[in-house]
């Protein structure tokens, strides 16, 4: 996963070696303890003990649990960040919505993304930093192109606003046809 | 608060004496927990003996702590869940949303939603319960003023969407006039 946020790509696991073997279980704790409706019991100690590491390396890595959680829902994200360079606003920006339809559709996703929330403002942020990268890309091309896009913010609370609501709060997550209609709402 | 969802209003608190004792002191004690960041112990038995009641009226009242997050959540949110009658869509819908907008950016209110979050599907729902509720009695009542309002659904991707996106996800509630520019959006 690639980032332009150089203090997100800071928490980022190095490729390969001890270093992706600790994430990897320690990804795997925090799912199965969530799994087990084990929510109200994920400290640190708690996932390093059920990953096999020790506290210390998690807290190293990242910092707090929602730190944590946040990171492992957004390495759970399919496809790319950065949306690949059509020459079409429109395009891309759909393109974006159907894969966070697709992503909070996933029912791990979801539930990570609620322990997250239930951390407090950090991991409600990290649920979402991704998806801000995303958009701000799509936005600032646009607007090398030429083209006058609408606001990230707007962008945001029209398309990720009614994304994340559904899936989240309503358990009814949207499909990706959906999130086409709501692009046409944004743009006209 | 009055709703005309039997199946809310089971678990809404009897007015006065014992019942409403009982009622505010585990409110408060939920507030005072949430307050300590201890939303990882928010237990049944913990937060009885925080309020000095026994956990079965907990239980019973309350089902369990999803149910009496989402239940403080909602109480604390200002204002009537029916939204008075003015003959007027747009007037309503601005008004139903405005108040959600205040209540939003209220940091207690916030706090209990997060926490709700963290539980699962059930504290999801319970904290936008009272709002679908308003919406559809805002539209119904539209339809039988003979108008054609938006679906449900839209409406609520669009506005509440929007409002509980920004205040949940990116910390960043919005005031209740950016509530009329949703509204403008959705109302053309």
């Amino acid at each position: 996963m690639t980032t332009s946020d150089p203090s997100t790509s800071a928490t980022r696991p190095r490729p390969g070696g001890r270093s992706a073997r600790v994430r990897y279980a320690v990804h795997r704790a925090v799912t199965e303890l969530l799994a087990e409706d084990a929510a109200e019991t994920l400290t640190i100690p708690v996932i390093a003990a059920r990953a096999g590491v020790h506290a210390t390396t998690v807290y190293r890595r990242w910092g707090s649990v929602p730190e944590l959680l946040g990171d492992i829902a957004s390495s759970r994200f399919s496809g790319e960040v950065v949306v690949p360079d059509t020459g079409s606003l429109r395009g891309e920006v759909v393109r974006g919505g159907a894969q966070d339809a697709t992503d909070l559709a996933d029912p791990d996703v979801l539930k990570l993304m609620r322990a997250a929330v239930g951390t407090g403002p950090l991991g409600c942020e990290a649920c979402v930093a991704d998806r801000h990268a995303q958009l701000t890309a799509i936005l600032d091309r646009e607007r090398a192109r030429g083209g006058d896009p609408p606001e990230l913010e707007r962008t945001a609370d029209l398309l990720l606003g009614p994304l994340y609501y559904r899936a989240v709060f309503i358990d009814r997550p949207a499909g990706p046809d959906w999130a086409r209609d709501l692009v046409a709402g944004l743009l006209g």
